[in-house]
């Protein structure tokens, strides 16, 4: 087996991209200075977004490869559907020790660009460096029709609070294998039209204070209405993060009918009404029982 | 002083994003899941670049912070001159010990805005991770006019070859110091018509037979034509790297006048003819003395 230091930079960008995926889209690909890819025609705005993982930090020696560039993409896509954005072009900066082997790279590479294909991702650059820890910074580019994305900002004291399923437990296997909800995102936005909506990263504990600080409204938050991880506890659902589901709040006139249909064109999803946002910025209630005014 | 354990992520990111700068094409800038942007009107393409810089790699503990922020951005920056295309929005992502000083990041920070102000390039989002090496990754998006880029892929034999200044010595304060050569490469491309252009990141001796595989012809360099930094010698001239000039071929057809107008409008660059590229592909030949076909 060789090693990155065996093979060299220029031998190993070759091996990294020569499977890569193309389309009429990337008017220039892996290889040259910079990426050219083509711009919709139509009144759409671009989206950005960067995220990175780092050995010992979000996956360890031990996760297989393909699992460790799997989640790299997925948690960039999360965050793409977070604002019901198309993600299209992705850049990919590898950092490894010259001692990493080739066929770890590579399969780093195939978990990661597996995923991107399943979404019509193309991944169009990158940059290697050595260093002394693995990490992985996905760069992906993509596109919104004009004034449709949808932030955490937006929300209104009033509405309603939703998770799309069930939380905690995520280091079991879900931080790897979830499914970004990119499709469902554009569902949502299009049936529901949320006010605010991210994706749950960090835990619903410390996602929620943000996106209620980010709209200017306080939070109230109905314990038992938290869908939680069978096997897990309520502090696990709100703290252990990496559940990667989506949390949105929509208006409190929000139609049942409404989330019944969108429900039924989300099969693998399960919306569940939380809490509430509130009246008064930077205020957060956690209450047990009793309010079911959801739905 | 405190660390970034000390301050933690969210005041670390809230401290890092307020001094940015934005304009009215930034719809949504830094603390929402994705940033978005305008797209200009018009023909244009998007151009995608990401490039990162390790500590103990591409800069050292004693580096002054400021410095390594502007190396990180004026690398993706030089990128985009490799390709006569216009920089807009930076994303960031930095990769840090806990126990680095938080006032350390900062000032990496400063420098790379200061930078990005210079050229009118907003930054609108990044990314922060713990992790044992310090490491900051700039991904740079912007545009260029449709069919307007120009590659490394499309020289051809017997098209001359340029550099903008001397090559060599970078590590003695270039490397930290240089400036993206964003516009020049605009009056390159519009006065010269370059066949394929890219910047000098690894050395004259590993960029250039790049640039001719890309275009599939050989090369042929005067080794007594290349301009060499004042106390260089010829091997550090074509190994050093870090020149961040740019190369580029031209039609040998090129009028003289041209290339004067050229030069003048450049006033701190100089254009020297180093050599042409030739038929067959792989042909590599350094050649000493005799030939003064050039200009």
């Amino acid at each position: 087996m060789k090693t990155l230091a065996d093979i060299g930079e220029d031998a190993l960008v070759r091996l990294l991209t020569r499977t890569l995926k193309t389309d009429n889209d990337v008017l220039l690909g892996p290889g040259d200075d910079c990426a050219v890819v083509r711009m919709p025609r139509g009144a759409q705005s671009l989206v950005l977004k960067t995220d990175t993982i780092v050995e010992g930090v979000h996956f360890t020696a031990e996760t297989p490869a393909k699992w460790i560039g799997r989640k790299a993409m997925a948690r960039v896509l999360s965050d793409f559907a977070a604002m019901a954005a198309i993600p299209r072009h992705a850049l990919v900066t590898l950092i490894a020790p010259p001692t990493t082997w080739v066929k770890r790279v590579q399969a780093i590479y195939q978990g990661l660009s597996k995923l991107a294909d399943e979404f019509e991702v193309r991944v169009v650059g990158g940059e290697t460096s050595r260093g002394d820890q693995l990490s992985l910074t996905v760069s992906l580019s993509g596109f919104v029709p004009a004034r449709r994305w949808i932030t955490r900002s937006a929300a209104r004291a009033g509405d309603v609070l939703y998770v799309t399923g069930r939380l905690g437990g995520s280091i079991r296997g879900r931080h790897l294998r979830f499914q970004p909800l990119v499709k469902e995102s554009l569902i949502i936005a299009e049936k529901l039209k949320p006010t605010a909506m991210m994706d749950l990263s960090d835990g619903l504990a410390k996602d929620l204070p943000r996106l209620a600080a980010a709209s200017g409204v306080g939070w109230h938050l109905l314990l038992d209405q938290i869908p939680i991880t069978a096997g897990c506890s309520l502090p696990q659902a709100l703290h252990d993060g990496e559940d990667y589901h989506l949390l949105f709040a929509t208006a409190p006139t929000l139609k049942k009918q409404a989330l019944m249909e969108c429900q039924a064109l989300c099969p693998g999803l399960r919306f569940h009404a939380i809490g509430k946002l509130t009246e008064g910025e930077k205020s957060g209630l956690l209450e047990r029982g009793g309010w079911d005014h959801f739905g």
